[in-house]
């Protein structure tokens, strides 16, 4: 089974850590603040960033802006490892924009940071409710994945699986720019109450 | 009651056409041969692209491809005119990118080149059959409409609701990036076979 590190203890990494521990996987959260990591469950192994990372996939459960940092605490970039972005890169200033460049995603960017290891773009579209009840509305939760990597989708697909809920293959990683679209709009139609921060768009059969 | 014109008379136009009787509107189909408009329903003024328009909102029920020919018919810009965009403008040789400039959109070219008339962007997030039906999957159909003028977008949306459907504003045009970046992905995944045309993405509340 899949060894799992989740960078971030806030609320998708909370719920991304409880799916995987759900789907039988090793689960090791680190945090600035170990306790919180130990918070999420009794069943995972906590530490504070900067602690070698144990995971085979690591999620980087972090706002973006807060990225560049915890990966400079990594100087082997992660390499070998399947890392997961989750980001939406809003500009929270604006609520208008995202703040990587036209055309490009935070997914990306991430890629480029870290050429060794083999980057994913998925549950930027989830809310974290979602992931934890297993349904947006009526309608079984969808995690969206994409990256050029097939064994590395096919690793996080396995644990989205295991935790219960549905994962679909979204395309190559050049798609993390629609899933990051589509991941902005749903938080400003939640901020704008046309739909709920516990559920969003789903996607149906 | 709101005039409408559909230029165009495909999958889209049609169940526009057909959504805007339901709704009491009186509904005017122009399309290259005047006999495919007029059979859409029998309820609907047929005539050909370039015939004068009736509606205060005219949908370009076209391809992306095909707007600027169609445009080129009407010297007047469409001024005054509610103009609807319901393009999604795929690179359909790669079907991994859009036609359109980074960062921008369909409508944001279609806006510019019609100074004079409101442009929204709606429907394209929408497949022609959940338009009929009324229903994505199990829950009603949503219409996500953006756009920069409030009375433009009412005046949409009152259409849309008087033909049962969920409206919803979408924020300004700008959202219209994303609403294509939405409508792109939604294509991919329904190509592969991840989701059906006959859904796609429903909006919970």
């Amino acid at each position: 089974m899949t060894s799992i590190t989740i960078i971030g203890a806030g609320n998708i990494g909370g719920a991304v850590a409880r799916l995987a521990l759900k789907a039988g996987a090793a689960v090791q959260v680190l945090t600035r603040d170990a306790a919180k990591a130990a918070a999420v469950d009794p069943a995972v192994t906590a530490g504070t960033i900067g602690d070698a990372v144990t995971g085979d996939v690591v999620v980087l459960a972090l706002p973006y802006p807060a990225v560049s940092e915890v990966l400079a605490q990594y100087p082997d970039g992660l390499a070998g490892r399947v890392v997961v972005d989750v980001t939406n890169p809003l500009d929270f200033a604006t609520f208008d924009s995202l703040v990587v460049p036209a055309g490009s995603s935070a997914a990306a960017e991430i890629a480029a940071a870290l050429p060794q290891a083999r980057v994913l773009k998925a549950f930027n579209t989830n809310f974290a409710a979602t992931l934890a009840t297993g349904t947006v509305g009526t309608t079984p939760t969808t995690v969206l994945i994409s990256g050029d990597d097939a064994d590395a989708k096919a690793a996080l697909a396995g644990v989205v699986e295991g935790g219960g809920l549905r994962a679909v293959d979204a395309g190559s990683l050049k798609r993390a720019h629609e899933l990051e679209a589509l991941g902005f709009l749903q938080l400003t139609l939640a901020a704008g109450e046309k739909t709920s921060w516990t559920t969003g768009f789903a996607l149906e059969r």
